[in-house]
């Protein structure tokens, strides 16, 4: 028997039941007061997500348009813009930039490296007269699985004005951001990640400073506009027809994440992380990144290169109905990728583990079954016993 | 987090996303002709499942409903019937005739054993002017996870006259069941079990044989009435009300009982008793049921006495949101039962192995964690290496 698949990626992540039967319900009018009570919570649990009073925005498009809604408001033509790129996501922000006019200076790391901050405070010590605008960031490099330590980077800017625009679409609350109290300027993140509902939703909050800086942007922008966009939250509306069923079940995601607690959120993802490499290691395999980079949200795997990556991911469809990643580009079938955010349950990560050894198994890789199985299993104990 | 419960029950039995979706839709006219052709073709899978041309009833009542049904149809006030019990659910049997005035002989087997074929045949070889009108037996004994093997009671029968009836609501489509090819006269089995569906709804096949003796019956009837029952049947009704959304769900599992095959379906049943049986003994644990007698459908599991059976369970729940059964009756604290039939995935039997090995370790049960689930995985590699 097949039966449900096993989401194992980066996104979309599994929706829990109580978010499916939240959206599972007819449509209401998105002027009208229940739909506003609704926009009020979730906006506000949004903020906490984000650690954050700033503005917030909820865009109907995926994590890229809230890529877009951040160059096009904060970012105007003929800025100069550091683009720091670790992978696939890194690049498609400096891509974006660059599509609307922004002089792109693209400061790029080694995949599956997370950014070293010295190198951006040792470039903004050279802009003495402020023309780079903006440093754009990924938070977590859903193509590697290394993330940046995004605290360190602010920290490394100093005084320079630049603002800095985080992508953090796959990695928020599942790897820790402040987006006050770490002085972050432009945040973006998506829906279908760590916030359990499906792709469709984009969230964006910006701090004041950000706002300044929007007010003499000459960027053209009509379905991005953030005056637009807080003129009508102010009335309890958004500009444009939302998905109200995904309103539905991020109102029913947000309760969850309050429910647990976002810090027990965390210590979740960490943990899952942990857990999952220290299970990968002791099969022998080798991961894409060094624990130091290590994204609490997605694992990098390196396939044994004589069986290939996809080989793996199609054995493990067609015979568990698991369902991972594979690498992007350059590191197509040389990767797969286990996605461990959003709604998994601890148990279920034995599920894909114990199925990648028995695939591994068939495909004549040197191992003995229940070795990283024991070692997760162990890693539950433990969490147990705290 | 603790997410959906993992049930692991001999009923209810996970329900499929599948035939929760058919479930979910609006009510329909249950004297319209879709409901007919729902109808049609459900009386047509349940009788592939049940391997019978004969007449099927559904009745919207739990497996106990249809329990009744057997004994106020078939058996009369005063009719001799010997009632095999192996457990709670034959004893139940046994009680229901006597309420209806049956005259009840009792032949009463071990806790965890099997009825012995060769018993019954003696004690019908007594009966040589054939008073004993009736054979009640229970196919799967849920109460302790033994199961009767009914073919071989009713070639012990012999040419003895009484009617087999067999409460096969728990067993029907988790342990071979021919009804034709066996000669069974009534079969009762129920929609929260291997069929996949929440309680609810039961069925009932009875043989022409059957009927022969119906026809003198002298109970008092109506809502288990079958003249009334196959009257609107034959036009593609029911008596009374059915319960529709449960149709919906019915129509659905027996359409995935289908696709995978009824002989898949008894395999993997057969196959998941046999990997939790040699996990758990690999744990040290004693099981209640010989292999000989083991269901295929849940397994007893004798807790250590130090620990308890509900302290485990309870840890299960809280820790992991595993639902398992408790011991029944003598059985309280001493056993819990491990539901494997229905809707439940391979792997997810790692989860409960696991999880259990875990709760034992933490009540300082001597144990290697991952000793039995290695056990498990390597049976989950063997079935795809096949």
């Amino acid at each position: 028997m097949k039966g449900e698949p096993y989401l194992f990626l980066p996104g979309p992540t599994p929706v829990p039941e109580r978010v499916c039967r939240a959206m599972n319900r007819p449509m209401i009018n998105h002027r009208g007061d229940e739909f506003k009570d609704i926009l009020e919570d979730v906006v506000a649990g949004i903020k906490q997500i984000y650690r954050t009073r700033a503005n917030v925005l909820i865009y109907p498009a995926s994590g890229t348009g809230g890529l877009e809604a951040a160059v096009v408001n904060f970012i105007s033509p003929g800025d100069q813009v550091l683009a720091v790129s670790i992978g696939v996501f890194g690049d498609r922000f400096a891509m974006i930039a660059s599509n609307f006019g922004a002089v792109v200076e693209k400061m790029d790391f080694s995949w599956g490296t997370g950014a070293d901050p010295q190198k951006i405070k040792e470039r903004l010590a050279q802009d003495t007269d402020h023309q780079i605008k903006a440093v754009l960031i990924t938070q977590n490099e859903t193509s590697t699985g290394a993330y940046n330590d995004v605290k360190a980077v602010r920290e490394a800017m100093g005084d320079h004005p630049a603002l800095l625009m985080v992508d953090a679409v796959s990695g928020l609350a599942a790897i820790e951001l402040r987006m006050d109290e770490w002085k972050l300027d432009v945040v973006i993140s998506g829906s279908q990640k760590a916030f359990m509902i499906p792709p469709g939703l984009s969230f964006m909050a910006f701090s004041d400073r950000a706002y300044q800086v929007h007010k003499s942007n000459t960027n053209t922008s009509y379905y991005w506009n953030v005056d637009q966009g807080m003129e009508y939250q102010l009335k309890g509306q958004t500009p444009f027809t939302p998905p109200i069923s995904l309103y539905f079940g991020l109102h029913e995601a947000l309760q969850m994440m309050a429910e647990e607690g976002l810090d027990n959120v965390i210590a979740r993802h960490t943990a899952y992380r942990d857990l999952v490499r220290a299970s990968l290691r002791a099969l022998g395999l080798k991961l894409l990144t060094e624990d130091r980079y290590a994204s609490a949200a997605v694992t990098s795997v390196i396939a044994p290169p004589e069986i290939g990556a996809n080989q793996i991911r199609k054995y493990m469809f067609d015979q568990f109905n698991i369902i991972l990643a594979g690498g992007q580009q350059s590191l197509d079938n040389v990767v797969f990728r286990v996605g461990h955010l959003g709604y998994i349950r601890e148990l279920d990560l034995l599920s894909v583990l114990a199925a990648l050894e028995i695939t591994l198994l068939h495909f004549k890789f040197p191992l003995e079954l229940g070795t990283g199985l024991k070692i997760a299993q162990k890693a539950i104990f433990d969490m147990h016993q705290q």
